[in-house]
């Protein structure tokens, strides 16, 4: 059997001693200077640098965006990138490129607009600047895991098919299941509930979707949910203790090494309770806001910098939103019933992060569904879940391309999405 | 700020000292002995032993599948789970439980029908034996995505709503998407070969959709499937040594410490050419099978058995397949181009894993599409990507429900599900 491919990575190039070395990727950028031929290869991770004699036997035709494999002698030099350099090359073409391309790759940022970079995504994710934020998602979701691992909880996968558009009826996309009408899951919600039943704690990452009508720089069709639920909590406050942790594990995982103004974690995350946030925010904004349900964009905006100058902090939890703004499972908050055990995580003025605690008696539910005048019907198994002992419980859920794209300062969702769905776009 | 729940888990009871401690979980079983009573309670995890003493206070009145906190000191104790046990409790109600239970739960096997343990799935996943799959899917999950990542996989997370019913048009979901039609993904495949030209070695677990109409023990509408794919590879052997070391690395990661009989992959795993795969089976069944197209079940039993005694293998591939059994984008065997450059690898003489090497060129894809009468409609962002320098590569995928399933010898798919989704059933 063939063993692994012998290629070292750019990624490896650094660690690796002088000496005989093959690497492959694509020709991203050729220059000639004073008899001697630079060739910057990219791999899946980032460049790598060889230097041609051209005083030695003549170069293949190389054209931007052929993929090639370059073997050659590691050579130590702090001019090249990642200080080394492949010298003495053989180059084996192994595809060719069709030219020319939509845009220029080689440039340092892709003059290209959105739509023409994602009508030629799998071109445009080649740029170096394109790929970063999809790294940190990926680590950001082992970070996620890790974490919640480490704590005993179990990953599950749920159903994305399900028979009600039960959790609410807005923005669900039908499916044609068989002979019968289905809708596509909108969050995890109701399973990592009733699997807190039998497993106690459970996390999931994965798909969620949302038949979401507006056009907006923040909203996708699909979008990568990581969703936490965990039983025997004393009330949210549990749930947000853990989410400072989830929170602080993700941030360290997915640091990247040539991050500046990461943000910290503190070690307890202020937290403000959405009446006295309402307050502040009148005060700070001189205008009266405090018979608002919810905290508008601005509002979110001010309490951020307020976190900052006041306790030093880029995240802030806000607590206690209303009642009649959080859904029917939310737990009252006992001392206040108008306002409930939920929060928000915001991060530099922006929610990252809703959680909660939810009911947990079967009673309740019946109750609550009928002060809101929402049916039973089709609840029947997610219902039953609170017949049967299930105890107090929370949990939460982060938006992965929300959270990735508001670290990596990109003002558009969808760059933050390999393949973006939206009202509009559906391809490729 | 509320701390953590200060409750022990019953996983992590027996590494606990001497002393006070807390624990919740759910009433499991409760016996009484001779002025003793022994209440067992159950976590996510596993069991754990109270004793209560009946010359002390009464206990509440317990009842099965209650939800409880109790407070005691443990106490080493070898008769009991662990080896530990709960010495003067103080029993806290959580959350109270329905009775009559729709079955009984203490007993060591649930007596319950599929349809029934199906309809009440959060409750008969509170049975001890209705778990460990779940836990064992959740670790072959983790040890799959860590060796990737050691190799500099990038996880990824693509579309599951498709403008067109590309990849096959058999047995796919069709979603009202906002003014159009859109289907859901019966795989990544597409999406994770495009990728390759970008990150050059992805994966990715998520949930894909199989408009399947038979009612059969091993399907499902939706599953989990575990997908990589690899550009700069030599051919389909480069991908078989990868999947080799991955298996390995999921079955130790994952390998329950009570296994007796868990499967060992040899260093290499034997390997065997379709062709001669079908001269053992019709040697050894005593029936000629060499125009066969396909290996069918009682093959892949034969092969299973006799990989078994000629190799003391519990794994075997088997490769190149006929091109006519394989998909559009597979790579013909150069050498004798009936035959493709893919394979399945075998587990006990059934399917666990199935992969190949992918066409590379923009004009190989052309010719296959027109080979098979396929129309390139709708494929053109996906062929767009071969256009632009898409090195050799190939992938394979793992049904994670039918790995987990064949591991724990279950011999329905569906309780390897957690709410599983056929012809039938979308519900609860």
């Amino acid at each position: 059997m063939t063993a692994y491919p012998s290629d070292a990575l750019s990624v490896q190039l650094p660690t690796l001693k002088s000496g005989p070395v093959s690497v492959a990727g694509w020709i991203y950028r050729v220059r000639h200077i004073g008899g001697l031929t630079f060739v910057v290869i990219r791999d899946g991770q980032g460049l790598m640098q060889v230097r041609h004699d051209d005083a030695d036997a003549p170069l293949p035709g190389l054209e931007p965006e052929m993929a090639v494999r370059v073997s050659g002698v590691l050579v130590a030099d702090p001019r090249a990138p990642g200080g080394v350099e492949i010298r003495e090359p053989a180059f084996r073409v192994l595809a060719e490129s069709e030219s020319p391309l939509p845009f220029h790759l080689g440039a340092p940022a892709l003059e290209a607009g959105l739509d023409l970079r994602l009508n030629y995504r799998t071109l445009s994710l080649r740029h170096p600047a394109a790929r970063p934020v999809f790294h940190l998602e990926a680590a950001l979701a082992q970070g996620f895991r890790n974490c919640l691992n480490a704590q005993h909880f179990t990953e599950v996968w749920t159903p994305k098919l399900l028979g009600t558009a039960s959790e609410s009826g807005a923005n669900v996309f039908s499916v044609q299941y068989f002979d019968r009408e289905a809708y596509l899951a909108q969050s995890p919600q109701f399973y990592k509930q009733m699997l807190v039943g039998a497993f106690g704690r459970v996390f999931e990452i994965g798909p969620v979707f949302r038949a979401e009508p507006h056009d907006t720089a923040r909203h996708l069709s699909q979008y990568t949910s990581m969703d936490m639920e965990m039983g025997f909590i004393e009330d949210h406050h549990t749930v947000m203790a853990v989410l400072r942790d989830v929170v602080a594990f993700m941030l360290e995982t997915a640091r990247p090494e040539s991050a500046v103004d990461w943000p910290k974690v503190p070690d307890t995350i202020p937290a403000v309770h959405f009446a006295d946030a309402l307050d502040l925010v009148s005060e700070g904004l001189g205008e009266d806001v405090r018979h608002e349900p919810d905290l508008a964009p601005a509002h979110e905006q001010w309490l951020g910098e307020w976190a900052k100058s006041r306790y030093g902090s880029d995240f802030l939890f806000v607590e206690g939103y209303p009642m009649q703004k959080r859904p029917f499972y939310t737990t009252p908050d006992p001392a206040r019933p108008l306002y409930s055990n939920s929060f928000d995580l915001l991060f530099r003025g922006q929610e990252i992060v809703t959680g909660g605690q939810r009911l947990h008696r079967y009673q309740d539910y019946l109750n609550a569904l009928d002060n809101r005048g929402l049916s039973r019907a089709g609840l029947e198994g997610y219902l039953d879940a609170f017949r049967y002992g299930m105890p107090p419980h929370g949990g939460f859920a982060i938006g992965l391309e929300r959270l990735a794209s508001r670290l990596m300062g990109l003002s558009n969702i969808r760059d933050a999405a390999l393949f973006p769905r939206d009202l509009k776009r559906l391809e490729p």
